[in-house]
């Protein structure tokens, strides 16, 4: 059912969050500290059942110094320079198994699928650990892990990842950087709108029911987990609002979309609790780039599932001129 | 939890099913109904975005004379004959998108994946009806559809649909007939079964977490749907008991269990609240032919996922000696 | 609680549903189609433990020349002409027991009570079949049965069936045929709203908190089962929304209600999540003829329960003059 | 599903409910008491629609002298002497409206429906309040009300409403005071044994999936309300378990049941999580009259629904000749 | 998550409730006839694992004559003059155990906590009885216990405790009579709210939460219990809406909140689905004296909790110069 | 409900957790690396409301040389030296509110509250961060942070700290360091258990309903969490079966309770579905010195609640001499 704001608003709306002052300075810090460890991409070719695809267990180096897994997928013996996707997987999930999630590469992608640091063990497992700690109490999860200060906050860390799985996937033999594009959904889209605000050369982006937009508005208009995290915390911690809203300003994919360029593809569904709808035209309207946006009348945090992912595959095929 | 038998009578359970006198000559007669229409398998290249598989749009003649559509993905540029899989798929679901579940061909199969008639709206679409109608007062869903007579019931049609699928499969040219396989999970794990117990020259099969098996004690020890179904006409249609049943024991897996020779592979899970541990024992412990079981203690009906398919192509690749 | 409009937008709705061109021609065609069969009505009278009123097993020809099975209720011995009332029963429920559902008949009336084809399965048993099969993909239920086409929808076949009962009853020797209304609740009330437009000669009608009404903005407000089973189909098949859409029109009572003249009896609850109160005053104030509402402001889709069926048949005694 | 004990020891179960040493003082204590006051029978017709049915609004003197509501509904104009049926509404209802309920009126009988003090606002309404207040905390609802003494505890009252409303039925004139019953389901089948152990010169009792039967168990052995209700009582009062079970001793069925010589029909249903199947066979299994039993292996708390009601009515017109 | 009026419209509501013309006569004739019982303030020193708290277990004659339970806790061996403060609870609970809730005593308070009469089986024990019997059907709670007359109504008997509290605080030789407080959440809120208007002598009052207030709107705008309970009363019993809500206006704390002028401090939590934070503002809107409000918008009931109570100690040990 | 052993098998029942050769080894490694850093404990006087008890805001020094919070209670001015209790506290929470939790100090204990690093943000407060990170993926909470090797699982991390806190508060001026107690409940109560079997000097423990105890059946046995997020994790990491319980033997409190051997009061409660009745038996039996248990049988998780904690200050008073 429709719980968010009518069509004519909704399609019009340009969110609540506001820009710190200081957002660029700080992700340029936060960048240039990452980049004081140089990326060690490392290759290593799996042995799966695949014959179509090839399959190699990727580490690089992200956030901290710490090593982030990846699998990379090609098609078999593909040579390249290919067209690169890097995917960012949801909330709870890691980049799952060698054997899954083979349609980029079947599409004719060099396809890097970072996985997630700390989550992994949900709905699809992963192997990076999140070696950061917690700098304060937490709610169960990650979204309020480190949160009192954008200096410790979660996503510091996995969006600093996610704009060095960009660069690793460049860095790569097989593929032609200037043709890299950023996919993901929900925490994924989120990520992969932070890295085309931030990760130099990518070619596009591809974003489909993006959460982190708009937290001040999220945080109040749904009671769904993970945004509920936040306000399970601020209903402990009930004098910390404002420094919690503070640091989510820094994350909100809505200041990044202000921010980004390159062509982009969003998907927003309308009967969404998790990311309402209203959140995703917020990021969707700020975008500052050329844009399309698949709309699911029907659809909750599903999303156009399968639907988004081929028509970003042709978005992309169309732009990055696969073969 | 476990909620089921311990874990000895677990391994040792054979469950409550009797063996209808007549369910050879019941199975007979409607696979020769059925061979009275021409198979008539129909195939029509899809467009897709995919370049490492090719897709076909594929219609044969099941039950009744009925169209009943799958897709077919190969390798791309695959001249065969290649070892075939046919996949049935889970309750509610359809064959979902020509895009998705590319494991199978990935994995060096022509892989046809049957689509289910009349389910198709729920977890991934599909484009088949049943159009036989409902014979009688009906739950919604399809368990029990003409359930009062094994003549008019939902799952005659739907297995002669997968014993057909077999047929299809094997009559491609791309496809070596003597090295062909049906897999599934849940209901589709009960479809395979029923197609190893019926389809003459299959080679092998994998059942995951299957679902119709020990039906009598399966409605009486779990309140999950879709087994509820039939609990919750039996609520209402309190005399028709001793009926339901007996339609009930010429579609049930233990029964087809009895009778298949193939080569089987199959899973369980031990915290699976819709299809109890104790009534996949009862399939798997009466299975004729040679057999695996892999065993997941704390999973529920997941199963294995990823996993599961992954250890049934090793299982077919070494029967079937993909190269 | 109170979801839905505020109480003075309520009381002026006049809903979103737009009226088919050829919506006429639709029903002129369907319902010369069934009278291609002749009615046949059958009475076989049932032993029951009842003394004040004689029960008969019915059935007659409906939709598509399929027998209809129905239970006809009057008081003992009477000779009549009586003043007859048909009913039609809610989602999911079948006509139920013979001896069940006394009241039209104690109150004087001959009662036709219709089953539901293809349900019967619920919260009461019914004994009829929807012979016509799925017609395409559907989700569990009726809602989405030949969704795709007006022609093959499952609501042209039961609200055929009763027009056609109220043809059945009126040729009754005990009933007196210009005194003859339709009643029933939710799916009920929608039937019989369907009926009062379509069927000739018809008296009175009384819809208790009607279903299937305002369906454009019924899928959008409410997450309450059956409607939501439009939203989930239309959430896997997500191209067909205009379509489906299309397919309800032809069902909607607000398009029936512009067409009913005879005096009414709606009933409306407040807080009914099930038929949201929206929808139902869309049919009500399309209503066409003279009109009584009852508003119940504290119930859910229960309505008014024994009420709305007293204050019913005190309405149509007044107007069919009981004696 | 099934959670209760297996079906060979549920045939057996014999129950874990003690006779305390003066439970029949208790009750004679009780009784005398209560007919210190004058039973005062007043009848008030009731205009309704029905026209087979004659409806009064009767009172009579009950527990404490205070005036409890009933209806009694006749076959229109009966003069009787007709056979008498006393029937004791479930858990939360009332009386109901008088133009419910026709079913045993219609099947010849004179029909006494008894309201039930201080519920009568859940699923059917009432009109007797229960004026003798809480005597200590209590849970909402009413199996704590009074629960640490016999002499104050809610079905002190209510049981001895049960008798004297038998003894109101036998005085009318419509009545032949030999053939007599008392029928219920749930905690009105509770108060129909009850009152058969209780109550002189009645003739018979049916008793649907009885309430308050086996007590220790019941609180054990489920989560559902109203049985819940007392656990929740001793989660607080964590060392009134001795009293409260001792108390409840004076109320079990099974103590009523083992005093209880008129024939009896009792029913059961083996998926009922309200009052578990154990509970039940405990109470009929010490039934010390000639007994017979509906098992409803598919059912829950519903039972039989009408179909216990038309078994009791085939029941009571076999012994009561029923003309 | 926000579901009740938007931030402006909150913070400026002032509630649908209206003032009954004879609500000062009522409640003016009530305390008279509790005023004819003596007090009869009774103290009874408990011997407890406490050091640094004394605790007496009180009893204090309130409405009709019946004795009301209490602890008194003060800090060891003071000899007072203390200021006093007099907490009452919230729905379902009671006084609880003499060595819980020591916040107000180790604050330097005499402490006196009422029980609830009649509840005290919830989430904290109680002892004391609501002897006055339910005068009607009721659903189960207090909410509806007599509602359909004022005169009858639980909260007439709860409130009239709540003001001879005050005065068996005030009659305490270690409390200075002239510097005594009422506090409590929600339902002990409301309690202490209606103290405030009636209570004389009374110095200051906090409120957190407060239940009761608005209840036109209150039973409109929440499917929660308590306030589900009015609405499940109304559902059944359909024709008293207006006599209900006539009674509930003697009882809502926006009328008392009209009549009480001492300094006063209330909580209200935005995402409060058991009290609406509407409700509560139209509760405080109208408080007649000067006042504060503490706003928590990411609480739901539970308010500010702790930081509620440390608020309402420093609120108050300002106002009364507690040394 | 009783959903666990019969009452025989419980009271007898040992538990299924083995004891790992090294785990003695193990601990006093971990507490040998502790050691290395000064305890460096830091009191900070607080300004509360309160006056009967003073609060001090303690740091110490814990796992991995990172400062731990707590707070210290004791009667206004006293000056020692007084018997002491530490008091861990339960899953989720931190320490809470200076002016909370007065029960200990207000019986005349030094009471120190260990906040729970990088929890205290669910149902209290805390402070503390968990900086050690998650060292692989997790579920969110902390049950399977660091799960695949006892050196980086979190209760490592818990229980030394909890250790440091018993020596912390012995070190105090106010305190008699010979007779101090450990306390708690739930995941409290088996810090408790392992502080008593770690901890030097320790004179006594109370542990209520105790989480962490035979981990193997633990999590087969309920879905509740947080014992779920072991199966969760395994779920997904299908294979780490083995690997995750050998580290959880590590942490079991029946191995500590093993070790155990001041005298110790424990509390069970039979419907307690978060740790299941067995689980808390297997610690109990398994304890290696004098011992009370405290059986609730109609209690879930709250246990004993304000009683457990009464029965404790008795206990200790006794034993400790609380003059």
């Amino acid at each position: 059912m429709y719980t968010d704001l009518p069509a004519d608003q909704l399609a019009a709306y340009l969110g609540s969050q506001q820009d710190p002052e200081d957002f660029d300075a700080f992700w340029a810090q936060t960048l240039a500290e990452a980049q004081a460890h140089p990326l060690d991409v490392r290759l290593e070719r799996v042995n799966t059942v695949l014959s179509t695809v090839d399959v190699w267990d990727v580490t690089f180096i992200g956030y901290g110094g710490e090593p982030i897994r990846a699998w990379l997928r090609v098609p078999a013996g593909a040579s390249g320079p290919l067209p690169g996707v890097v995917q960012f997987v949801g909330y709870g999930g890691g980049r799952g198994d060698a054997s899954e999630n083979l349609f980029w590469a079947s599409a004719g992608f060099a396809h890097l699928q970072m996985d997630t640091r700390g989550q992994g063990a949900g709905w699809s497992k992963g192997a990076t650990p999140d070696a950061s700690g917690s700098a304060g109490p937490q709610v169960p999860g990650v979204m309020t892990r480190g949160i009192t200060d954008p200096q410790s906050y979660y996503y510091r860390r996995l969006f600093t990842d996610a704009v060095r799985a960009v660069a690793a996937l460049q860095s790569l033999d097989v593929v032609d950087p200037t043709r890299c594009a950023a996919v993901g959904g929900s925490q994924g889209g989120a990520s992969a709108v932070a890295a085309a605000a931030l990760a130099p050369g990518l070619a596009a982006v591809c974003a489909y029911v993006p959460f982190l937009s708009d937290l001040p508005r999220a945080v109040q208009v749904t009671d769904a987990y993970p945004y509920r995290e936040v306000r399970d915390y601020l209903s402990v911690h009930r004098t910390q609002a404002e420094r919690v809203l503070g640091t989510l300003s820094y994350f909100d994919a809505v200041n990044f979309a202000r921010r980004a360029t390159v062509p982009a593809l969003f998907s927003v569904a309308l009967m969404d609790e998790v990311t309402p709808p209203s959140t995703v035209y917020a990021a969707y309207n700020n975008y500052a780039g050329t844009k399309e946006l698949l709309v699911w009348p029907y659809n909750g945090h599903e999303g156009g599932g399968i639907e988004d992912e081929v028509a970003a595959a042709r978005f992309l095929q169309g732009l990055l001129a696969v073969s």
